[in-house]
């Protein structure tokens, strides 16, 4: 098996970790690269990454997050954030981002344009919220393996307050939500779950081929 | 930046592909070993991947798929498929699964199992999809990640005709529902969409520090 699977192999959800390790700036910056390049539906993007350090938001954040204790210790907190309202606005923004970085002209992009707005303004407010919380999602999922790859260890958590979070990160003036919490460190070496093998279905268990 | 947001960098929603090129056994054995190593929900990975070579089930499948080439034409068609009835035998299926791989027994487990049974026999059929759902969507992206790694191409597909794709595939007899649909392949060196810039957020507009 190659480098990259015995990576994910590495991966689990480490319970303890060394305090004393900070993920680098350098590291951090190839992390928002990871997510910036996840790829959305119709190419929308309806997300922000928020990167927490600050240990006394740290420690607002924590009352609200059952007090799980990598919410403060670990070395950095990363909060995926949806954004509430996909509208014509939203839409016109990114048609005048493609048209600047694409060859493509207004013009020619119309009847996607018009495509994605009537989409859109025929969604209740609950399935834009569900259809960005999917988003959401793949840019979470995509930035864990990142992780798996680089070694750093992350566990993600969905054990908290968002309303709070909201708040307290003020999410909310800018038309954010706070959707998974994702808590980045190097694990301890004492962590005795290291040790404990994964539990996983066999290759013939799990696959159908035709 | 590192080789492997390089290879991020690489990966778009590619049209045009070589229909020549076969992915490989050995890489499909490492595609399944990304499937299977993809962390669930309670660990009960509640998934299957069905991949289809199969030229006439795939005429077949095409049909109900708004008659896309790329179900026919890809090297591969995975097929992401959901369990559908996650009860009080499957979750002893995998404790008895856990009892046998790790050093835990069966009591020490009892709280976590009995919690797990509670969880589920609260949720109805609909919220049991939408859970099983999101943890597929897990498992899809880890393997779209992987292939990015890989350098071998795949676009997911959403359009396609769930319950047709069940019965061809003949998952609805196992308890199974099809999700999602990524058919792999390489790309054509003649793809004009290769040379278009991706659209994304910069740094600035995406990321928020605290």
């Amino acid at each position: 098996m190659s480098e990259l699977i015995k990576k994910l192999e590495w991966r689990y959800a480490t319970k303890d970790f060394d305090p004393t390790k900070k993920v680098s700036e350098a590291d951090l910056e190839e992390i928002i690269e990871a997510f910036r390049l996840t790829p959305s539906s119709f190419g929308l993007e309806p997300w922000k990454l928020v990167i927490v350090e600050n240990p006394e938001i740290r420690e607002k954040l924590q009352v609200y997050s059952w007090n799980q204790s990598q919410i403060t210790k670990a070395s950095h907190l990363l909060v995926f954030a949806r954004v509430k309202n996909i509208d014509d606005n939203y839409i016109d923004a990114y048609f005048d981002k493609s048209v600047k970085i694409t060859w493509a002209t207004r013009e020619q992009l119309s009847g996607y344009e018009n495509m994605m707005k009537w989409n859109f303004s025929n969604m209740n407010d609950d399935s834009k919220s569900r259809w960005a919380r999917d988003q959401v999602f793949l840019a979470l999922w995509n930035v864990i393996h990142f992780l798996a790859q680089k070694q750093i260890d992350s566990c993600a958590i969905w054990g908290f307050d968002p309303a709070k979070y909201d708040e307290i990160l003020e999410l909310d003036k800018l038309g954010l939500a706070s959707v998974v919490v994702l808590p980045i460190w190097y694990r301890s070496e004492n962590d005795k779950y290291s040790s404990k093998p994964k539990v996983r279905f066999s290759k013939d268990e799990v696959v159908i081929r035709k």
